[in-house]
């Protein structure tokens, strides 16, 4: 970067907030993907702005001088879209982290984009509020983060994802007009839906500052079981039946035998090591109503073929229950050092189907891959178990994953579910939107962002 | 037109599905706002095109003799938004009206443009499930109208809007190019949400040919309560307290005192006719869960001073609680025989204020203006009376519309809650969005429509 634009930057956000040492740099290229984020360089500078007016100087910037702009939260997507390059000044949000209103009476919050996801979630419920997406990363992950990505969750059937509660947006666009996208109502049509095309832009098309979203009463209690099939095709006919019966969960995480088989190896829970497939499920919602709902899955499940049923009679066991999940992938970290997640989705009557094909990839590619699946809206994580330094081993994942992705879409999936595209899956975009998908996407990229500033390389606009 | 560019026109729908006498085009000029649709001309053809492919060839003619299309369902909005003028084509897409699939397994539907919203419902509901907007015109509105305006209705605060349940679409873009956005998945963020940018859109953006509809279980029950109040805040303030206790209805109508009275003159239900206000409140889900809930709402409203709580005991009482609110437009007809209904909308706890804002434009401008809100999501249909043949009313019931929507933003509200912006409320866009949001949207417009072709007249790009 040239010493005067590195001078007016410093200027902008002041010195302190302004790195330019390889070493400072370094720590901000990577973000949760596999991708070997050193290869394309280090970023020009790291910078980290405190206001929407300083985000919208930056960008006038670098539309100025054109130098392009990735914004970056705490780096957790797994799809590489916040992978920098060696020309990029990468932008840390993170600054901007206060929790501006929690809205009781009218039951939202408004907060800056860096707050952590679950630290929003901790506050909204000691006020008995509910803000429900829940990414794996949410400890970690900005709500910044969660609308570039549109982050779901294990309880995305019953209560959907990011986009399902974000309201309003504070914004910058590209060429750093400071806007407000929707409203703070909970219903509104002035205009295009502006809120909606920032998220899961992956910052591609404004800086968010400020995101708006509607809460719900927290739930009065929840329930939690644990089923075991001895057959993988029984365990979702199980999901299809409660869904049909009217019973909605609020999760029904699904885990395949190479991931029963780890947890149990690490954890020891007794988990039955030759299961194909247990399903955990919890339901959420009026005390009074949950024993009928668990009785009710109880009966499907059984009739299905369940090898066994356990519900958890209270907080304490169903924490026991929920060990399971919350050691999966660090159970798998033992099988293999490299763990690369995917996230296609489909229909959740093509679960069977899908997991048969990801099986066979498998085998034809002679890898290990696990199955861990938000079986109510049919989120599939084929997880891909490796060792990154042995390079015809990840040769052979690449080959997996690929075969994965167009699999999807040849069942009528999508390539991502609540990850994202990214610089991962950018190449294979095409196949699912097709030329006049990817022409009108292009379209608007080019029209928002006409010096193609914000976050380029990833397909959208370029 | 021309008649080389008519007959071309003929080749492509066929000529029996293209109107050019005066009297066949004169009946689909109007819609259901009050503009006065004769006065810009009729328009030059009325094309009823059969698949999107028909619409494809139409769209490019239009770009290459650059004529503009309105598309069209029932005309049902209230916003001016299918209003035509004298160089217009106009789209009737009613001619696409096939129920292509209810996948009952994965809960979902895929629709032609054309088909009634209400028939979709009946359909979905014979088989247990449940697509939950119930815009007041579902009986005649096409699900493309619903989706070319986000239709809401009185279940909004509950279960959403369209927005929330449109999966993927079919759309025309207004250059020719047929494509597909979103997936038919419940989770999908592969690129920008080309779904949710057309859903609101009326019209300008595409041209929406199919739609694929999540869907619910149908609720296992309802019930069904009306609430009387001597004071209107006292009436929100229970709104606002059924929220904070955890409560979330199906629906909260609130009538205030003109529809009260207008509503007893006409259909005898014994209202109390010196109420400020009543609320007509649905309760719906799982069946062992309502009579808590409607105990909850109860005490609520009585602690919030309610004259009188009354809960239908069966369906048959429900029904006739419903009668209130099924007859509340017919009512305030006759009182006067031009009705035109606006849709404010602001955060919950607001209504009180709004309310007053309301009842002192009417005494300013010496007009009547009556409410009736979807009371759970802060949506407010201010209701004017007027006779479109007295000139001087109107012309002071234009003031009151102008007065209630800017008081509407001064208190943080939005425009349009369900109606759409059309032409009837475009000059207030852009106190709305400022100047930093209409420049997004009109480069949106013109990035998709590069001659504007698509609906012009709006302000969403011209």
């Amino acid at each position: 970067m040239r010493k005067d634009i590195t001078d007016e930057i410093k200027q902008i956000v002041g010195t302190a907030y302004v790195l330019e040492g390889f070493e400072d740099k370094y720590c901000y290229i990577y973000d949760a993907s596999a991708i070997d984020a050193g290869k394309n360089g280090t970023p020009s500078l790291v910078v980290f702005p405190g206001s929407a007016e300083e985000v919208s100087c930056l960008l006038k910037l670098a539309n100025q001088y054109n130098f392009p702009v990735i914004p970056r939260g705490a780096g957790t997507n797994v799809s590489g879209g916040t992978v920098s390059h060696s020309d990029a000044v990468i932008l840390v949000l993170k600054r901007m982290d206060r929790i501006l209103e929690i809205d009781e009476r009218n039951m939202m919050a408004e907060v800056e984009v860096g707050v952590i996801t679950a630290r929003l979630q901790d506050e909204v419920e000691k006020r008995g509020l509910f803000y429900p997406p829940d990414p794996a990363s949410r400890s970690f992950s900005t709500m910044g983060g969660n609308v570039a990505e549109n982050a779901g969750g294990p309880r995305g059937a019953k209560y959907g994802v990011t986009r399902n509660y974000v309201l309003s947006l504070e914004v910058v666009l590209p060429t750093g007009e400071i806007i407000r996208t929707g409203a703070k109502t909970m219903k509104d049509v002035a205009g295009y839906d502006l809120t909606g095309l920032m998220i899961g832009s992956e910052g591609t098309l404004g800086v968010v500052t400020k995101v708006t979203v509607k809460l719900l009463p927290l739930p009065q209690a929840k329930k939690t079981m644990l089923v075991v099939f001895d057959d993988l095709g029984k365990a979702s006919e199980a999901v299809a039946q409660v869904f049909i019966a009217g019973v909605i969960p609020a999760t029904m995480e699904l885990l395949d035998n190479i991931y029963i088989r780890a947890i149990e190896d690490y954890v020891h829970l007794g988990l039955p090591v030759d299961a194909e497939a247990v399903l955990l499920i919890e339901v959420d919602g009026d005390e009074i109503a949950l024993g009928p709902q668990i009785e009710s899955i109880k009966q499907i499940c059984t009739r299905q073929g369940a090898t066994s049923v356990r519900v958890a009679s209270n907080a304490k066991e169903a924490d026991e229950l929920w060990v399971a999940r919350r050691s999966a992938f660090a159970a798998l970290a033992r099988v293999k050092p490299t763990i690369i997640g995917e996230d296609c989705t489909v229909k959740r009557d093509k679960i069977p189907q899908m997991v048969r094909k990801i099986r066979a990839i498998a085998e034809k590619y002679n890898v290990i891959i696990a199955v861990l699946g938000h079986a109510g809206d049919g989120n599939l994580h084929a997880t891909l178990l490796a060792d990154e330094r042995d390079k015809d081993e990840m040769a052979r994942i690449e080959g997996a994953i690929d075969e994965i992705l167009t699999s999807t879409l040849e069942v009528g999936g999508t390539l991502t579910g609540e990850h994202g595209i990214g610089r991962v899956k950018r190449k294979f975009l095409p196949l699912q939107l097709g030329p006049g998908g990817m022409k009108a996407m292009k379209a608007i990229k080019l029209a928002l962002d006409p010096n193609n500033i914000l976050n380029p390389g990833l397909g959208f606009g370029d």
